[in-house]
């Protein structure tokens, strides 16, 4: 008999072939490769005895009965969209393992029913907006969603009619009412858990972020004729700040502070820089600290740029709250790794993730899988075939432990 | 009567009109415009009694024949080529400021003969190669250079046969034996003088210059995930080193560092760099102190990348020794300028000039002009009518201490 780890490992790689871009993997909101994707995993799903449909929001819903009608309903879910170039797991991994999950139970009903979901939309590839599939969930798929277009000027209504599906419906997309948790497995996607050789871990924290972008101005001059002392260097003031910004985050526990984007103008060997715009990205799980990290790094701007003569200005992009797992959902899950023989290390995931969104309505809770050299967004993205089967075993500790 | 300072800068500004390209100034080596930039300067010329020509290379070459044939000839010139969108005043004032000066005798003979040369080509825009013009002065107009193709693969030879020239002549371009000194007027293309509050200033070396690209090499990796003490970040690396080239330029008098061009890879705000380039340019009048300096800022960029985990290399592109200006010549010319009431200020020329390459052969000198705001290559480039009308005087001083 195939191993149900291996199974799982296979499915995704199967998925992985799903794509609208022929020798890669990329499956962007309700492309026509979405259809084969839905396809694969439908089938197996049915054979399962689960009902399955896809919402107006073109979310995969697989709905396996319970024993007692008045238990409730247990979500588990996760992406199926990937970006561009992707590998096989990010998403996808946590959709497979709930419905492996639910053949791990070989027939028998849980009292209360499991729904797996594959969102059709988390990491806003298309339309430059995340979580397109699980804002339907909690009903924030709204008129402002819907007529947001991507580049080719197609609508999100649009992509879901040209897919076959009717936005009218979306209401019917809406969790149900006695859902009562929801629980996603991912690929971490960062070192920590490699770091510490351990499988698994719980997410309790989902960090704040904020992304500014950043510009400094200077003066352009001859890099051969103009004195040290007589310069306004726009990218020797950025250079400093960016040391800056590495100081600030390496002294904060947790915090993490990145300019991962860089541009200098004019941006010849032979003229002083008259303009750097630099992105920043900063993040924490607590918003407090975030926030005043945020504070300090544009004062200390303000500082070198006033001392240097420079301009500086910032342009803040995104402040987004962090989001806390549910507590108890916290513990239970840590009690399930535990029984597997992991630690129950409880992390902050520094990604976004669908139960950001799906907290906002019920208590949800994350199993992060180990990612091998912290590779993710990488075609040679990976997992661990015996951490997916602790994934598996933990999954059913945690089902049993309502 | 025109004052010869204002027909000075009519001229430079009728100069400016001839133009490749409509709307803005830019001329590049043997353009069409070129022929009319000749014609202008030509009648000029002639009116005063000068033979003139166009040598193999495009060089203009006007003769004033001196009263003593074995007094021989003093070579007064600058170039007539600019960069994209120039101002008016980049070389064309120093050929037009030397034909001004034979104007200023008045139709009286020298016992030597003035030559005043245009060439051109100094700015290296159209084949990447700069002082295509003066080398020919001094016999290095080579079969290399000949060779050397521009964007449309058309060669310097092809060039000079399509500008109706035949490189058959290039060694009746090579300089009269008899020269014995050249000068060159030049805006300084810096705030130094306008910063000592200087009309003009004698060039005593121009500075040699290193360039170099630089490597650092790190990681890419998700900037949420990856916490501080994991990453290996290629560009909080690189800006502690540009910190760096900009206290050691700082704390070496006469040296300076730039970093003019920087750029990012994959260059996505929430991703850790990889990879960053960028250009490094020294210059200094001592060779010794500028590649000590070379050396110590390459080995702060290999340490502070051993530290930190990450990759450095270095790509060398130029290494150009300083040129001393001629002491005896550099002495005449400052007492020219003090009898004008100048300091006679002695500067290095952080920018190179064609008085770098006839100083290969013949004893030369370099008179600065202010620069008002530093600025150059720009089309705001300009120059104050009394410090041209000071710069004819010192000329006119000049020609009297021979």
């Amino acid at each position: 008999m195939e191993h149900p780890c291996d199974k799982v490992l296979a499915c995704c790689r199967k998925i992985a072939q799903c794509s609208q871009t022929p020798g890669e993997t990329t499956r962007t909101f309700l492309c026509e490769a979405m259809h084969d994707c839905h396809r694969a995993l439908r089938g197996w799903m049915q054979s399962l005895g689960m009902d399955s449909r896809v919402d107006a929001a073109g979310n995969l819903r697989g709905l396996y009965a319970g024993s007692d009608p008045a238990a409730g309903r247990l979500l588990i879910g996760s992406h199926l969209d990937t970006v561009p170039n992707a590998g096989a797991y990010d998403g996808v991994l946590g959709v497979v393992l709930g419905v492996a999950l639910v053949e791990s139970l070989a027939g028998k009903r849980m009292p209360f029913a499991i729904e797996v979901a594959g969102f059709s939309e988390e990491e806003g590839v298309r339309f430059g907006i995340p979580f397109l599939g699980s804002r339907a969930l909690v009903g924030r798929m709204d008129e402002t969603l819907l007529a947001a277009e991507d580049g080719a000027a197609i609508s999100v209504e649009r992509a879901i009619r040209d897919f076959g599906l009717d936005p009218a419906q979306l209401p019917a997309a809406v969790l149900d009412p006695h859902t009562f948790a929801y629980l996603e497995f991912h690929i971490e996607q960062g070192p920590v858990l490699e770091s510490m050789n351990e499988p698994l871990g719980v997410v309790a924290s989902i960090a704040g972020q904020t992304r500014l972008a950043v510009h400094f101005t200077g003066q352009a001059a001859h890099a051969g004729t103009t004195p040290m002392s007589l310069r306004r260097d726009a990218l020797a003031g950025a250079a400093r700040w960016i040391a800056r910004v590495e100081e600030e985050a390496r002294s904060t526990p947790g915090l993490v502070g990145t300019v991962g984007r860089l541009e200098t103008k004019p941006g010849a060997g032979n003229v002083i820089p008259a303009e750097v715009s630099a992105s920043l990205d900063v993040r924490h799980a607590s918003d407090e600290i975030r926030t005043r990290a945020v504070d300090n790094l544009i004062a200390i701007g303000n500082d070198l740029a006033l001392d240097r003569g420079l301009g500086f200005r910032i342009d803040r992009q995104l402040d987004q709250p962090s989001v806390e797992m549910d507590p108890a959902l916290v513990s239970a899950a840590a009690r399930a790794l535990q029984k597997t023989g992991c630690r129950g290390h409880r992390m902050t995931s520094g990604a976004g993730h669908d139960a950001m969104i799906l907290a906002e309505k019920i208590p949800s809770v994350m199993i992060f899988l180990r990612s091998p050299g912290g590779l993710s967004h990488h075609p040679e993205e990976s997992v661990l075939p015996g951490d997916v089967q602790l994934a598996l075993a933990a999954g059913l500790h945690f089902l049993n432990g309502f």
